[in-house]
């Protein structure tokens, strides 16, 4: 029987970030990839929250997802009979899983999805409330899974047949509900067949590439290289490199796009060469509040992950480090966007507005 | 009293690869660095082998000087009265070092300088022949102090006050006899009060930047910050970067310029953003043999410096890796090159011609 691109996507699809098992969590542990792939399994909100809070999980829609899951497992045992008082136990649960990381917006957005239900839901039982909670969790879970997956087949399109792809950072199922964003296309257009070979920015200073991207192309069967930051250049001017797809953490109303540190120079590269440089990100990044890349707050990190390799001093101690976590690619850069709803063209400022019209 | 430039490159100057003194080599163990500041005394050509070998020195101009002084140490306790029989011991001790490192060019060079040395002076006692192997020695490590110096003075004229540069990889004293090439220039520029800051890319795979040019820095005072390659194009858009300086490791009739993978897209930056991109490099880096950069041979190395550092794995088991050792600049992309003869400015073709003339 032939393989159909779907049955090849199934087959490549060996891992699951996050899954929900009726009356637990059970999490991949990222801090021990490439090494070991360890499956956690999550109880109770104070597991979920250390999961988080040490990275175990990490990616903005998987930490949301998570902690949707966390808030139904910190409300399951309660034995309110007032709803009021089961409101004020939701609100410490929200809160205390919201303090696990500081900076994820799908953290904090997907908490308050469910707060918004349990306020809203005051004259019902609290037994279908919980049962309704749950429910929502999984939604978020499953709404994520299918715009990472529409994702990926919208940007298929934009391959050609032994197309050779470079990436940068890890925008994987690792880091959402499944599939991914940019790696979404890659996967989609690998079992299209389309996909000759993925050149893998290994992304100092925390290695996503290295660690994640790598790991999860070996269980797609994605023939794939990895290669330090500063080789791309190299690459694009041999002509080694078809096209460049990457992941986007913010966009701004006329497609200023903030992304991992690095992706700027990739922008400039493809300029450089004329070849085309892709962003794929949910509808949900892109941001209508801000006119443009120069209004986005870059986020400083600590001095050690630069002066350091994996927890090992590289620098005389008392180096000085400059350590941005990204960098803006301004919207002439970039080639289209990839997103759940289509792939959308310059002038971006028009099709976003378009998009938001819907 | 006032400090002058002079007293400050003196103040500065806290370090030397490579001393001779008088019957011994001392050298700094560069394995060790930036850890612990180690020197090596070597009083046998097998201990000068093994540090070359094991890269306690590193830096095709310092592995010159050091297999130099390494030949004169291992010829010296000689008893041979016969001409013959010493020209052939020589040989064999030139053979012997010249194995220690497969493509360093100044190693094979300098041992050559010696035995044409030995092989024109068959006629005089081989005591005075011992003598004026020493002073040969002596005269190539001199003669690399002193280019470099003159590179460092003919670089410090492309700096404004209060100049913030960008630099690659290390071209500091460790990989030469002193002051190196850019670093030279760089730390030329701050005893003139020029240098507002350097930005040190700490240059994966090996980390030569991050290891050693930031040590190379703290010795001599010169404010810095170190930066992982891919952030140098963030700082570089946000005006952050004056100039960018960089070595060479091989320079074609055209100017095309081999050098550290991630010089070139360094160079694609300086031009997107119409900064000054400098090459710092002694005249015989210029290879009049070769037409332009497309003949160069780019050296491909371990994968193992790509898959992880310092022997600590960073991505998966059987991850491939592509891992170029340099990349090629056009000369198009190239401001001008800083030589101890001067500086060069487009037409290279010409510029060089002129040069070698001379």
């Amino acid at each position: 029987m032939e393989t159909t691109p779907q049955d090849k996507i199934a087959a490549s699809d060996t891992f699951q970030s996050v899954q929900w098992m009726g009356d637990k969590l059970v999490i991949i542990d990222q801090t021990k990839l490439p090494q070991k792939e360890v499956y956690l399994e999550l109880r109770t909100a104070g597991q979920v929250f250390e999961a988080i809070k040490k990275l175990r999980v990490r990616g903005a829609p998987a930490i949301g997802i998570v902690a949707a899951y966390g808030f139904c497992l910190g409300m399951k045992n309660g034995v309110e009979n007032d709803i009021v008082k089961f409101t004020e136990r939701c609100q410490s649960v929200a809160d205390y899983l919201n303090s696990s990381r500081p900076t994820a917006v799908n953290l904090s957005w997907s908490l308050k999805q469910l707060m918004n239900m349990v306020e809203t839901h005051k004259a019902r039982d609290i037994v279908q409330l919980k049962k309704d909670l749950l429910e929502k969790a999984i939604k978020i879970h499953d709404e994520d899974r299918e715009l990472c997956k529409a994702i990926g087949e919208y940007g298929t399109e934009l391959f050609e047949d032994d197309t050779r792809v470079l990436t940068h950072c890890n925008t994987g199922g690792l880091a959402t509900g499944q599939f991914g964003t940019a790696l979404s296309c890659i996967t989609h257009a690998h079992a299209a067949r389309k996909v000759k070979k993925v050149w893998v920015d290994e992304t100092r200073p925390l290695l996503q590439g290295a660690r994640l991207t790598t790991w999860e192309l070996q269980k797609a069967g994605v023939p794939h290289s990895l290669i330090v930051d500063s080789a791309a250049g190299f690459l694009i001017s041999r002509g080694e490199v078809d096209l460049i797809i990457v992941g986007a953490d913010r966009i701004t109303k006329n497609g200023d796009t903030a992304n991992k540190i690095g992706t700027y120079s990739l922008s400039v590269l493809a300029k450089e060469h004329n070849i085309p440089f892709y962003v794929a990100a949910p509808y949900s990044t892109i941001d209508m509040e801000l006119e443009n890349g120069g209004q986005i707050e870059i986020e400083l990190r600590d001095e050690a992950e630069v002066t350091g390799f994996n927890q090992q001093a590289s620098s005389p101690e008392g180096t000085e480090a400059f350590n941005p976590a990204f960098d803006i690619t301004p919207h002439q850069n970039i080639t289209a966007f990839i997103t759940e709803k289509g792939i959308l063209y310059p002038d971006f400022k028009e099709s976003f507005s378009e998009l938001f019209r819907d």
